[in-house]
């Protein structure tokens, strides 16, 4: 069993700290009393404030309805030491298994959606949709953050990065080059 | 001076394999005559066919208006060998100097668009706008990769990930779980 980071309340003009390196996520909804997780490797930060991000939602994915209909979900990082149940998560379908139940994971209670956060994942961001104006044509929901969660510990969590064909990429190894920026780019 | 590397034609379904991981990416356009490069870590994949990704370009960029008007770009993936052009690049406006000549790169010539390709990075993906719905609202482009180059060698290059404040996080090394994988979800 998986360890629940200990996750405290972040700002949520700064999720680019943690969705900008475009690590695969975990998306859980709740539609009708049901709840869902996919994996996605899909989007995109849009805006500091509103705190603004898209998802693209394949409309094949179980999700995709709880999501359109419930117009929230939950952006959750996993790192590393959930690499097996993101590619059992992948790999599964809604339709037919209860996520939680099937992969062990802990429901907890958001604050501002009804979706649930999923507890052994590093970070999680409650999201209300903003936008669906591109949700007929391609499928992308334009959601702002309304709160966010993240583990202060350890500061660079090893992240997955999929490259398509069963293979990801590991990111953790971090470089700094903060005395070249100049003062107004960094935040 | 960094090497060149030797890209070859690649299949524009398949670009997800260097930008689903998220790295930082450098933009190459030209427009009345002017080229300019910039950095860009807000960009998602869209669709595989056609090849449509998603570009958040800040209207106060100075590459905004040259991609607008022109409504081309080339999406170039630079990679650790880079990290101080890159960060060069993003800490330095076009409107000043001539990036590519400042920074020492090489323009290539592209076959579908005017933009140059970026010699010295690993991948370089020719772009044509496609869908400017959201530009005016949220400065989201979605272009059409209709040409792709990428260098065979090595076959998983150390990438940059932005997270701001001055730091990178860097993937490179890679973790296969295809045997997990359902055939129809490998591609």
């Amino acid at each position: 069993v998986a360890k629940l980071p200990k996750k405290t309340d972040f700002p949520v003009s700064q999720v680019r700290r943690y969705l900008e390196p475009g690590p695969i996520v975990l998306v859980s909804s709740k539609w009708q009393g049901a709840t869902n997780i996919m994996t996605l490797g899909w989007h995109t930060v849009l805006a500091f404030s509103p705190s603004l991000i898209g998802l693209m939602i394949w409309s094949g994915n179980h999700s995709h309805l709880m999501i359109r209909e419930s117009r929230e979900c939950v952006v959750n990082v996993p790192t590393t030491a959930l690499t097996d149940t993101v590619v059992g998560i992948g790999n599964t379908t809604g339709a037919e298994i209860d996520k939680f139940s099937h992969f062990n994971l802990t429901t907890q209670h958001a604050h501002e959606v009804e979706a649930p956060l999923i507890g052994e994942c590093h970070a999680s961001f409650e999201c209300r949709l903003h936008d669906d104006a591109l949700v007929e044509r391609y499928n992308f929901f334009i959601f702002e953050v309304v709160k966010a969660h993240v583990a202060a510990s350890p500061k660079h969590p090893e992240t997955l990065h999929y490259t398509g064909d069963g293979v990801f990429m590991v990111s953790g190894k971090v470089i700094s080059r903060r005395s070249q920026f100049r003062p107004e780019m960094l935040d």
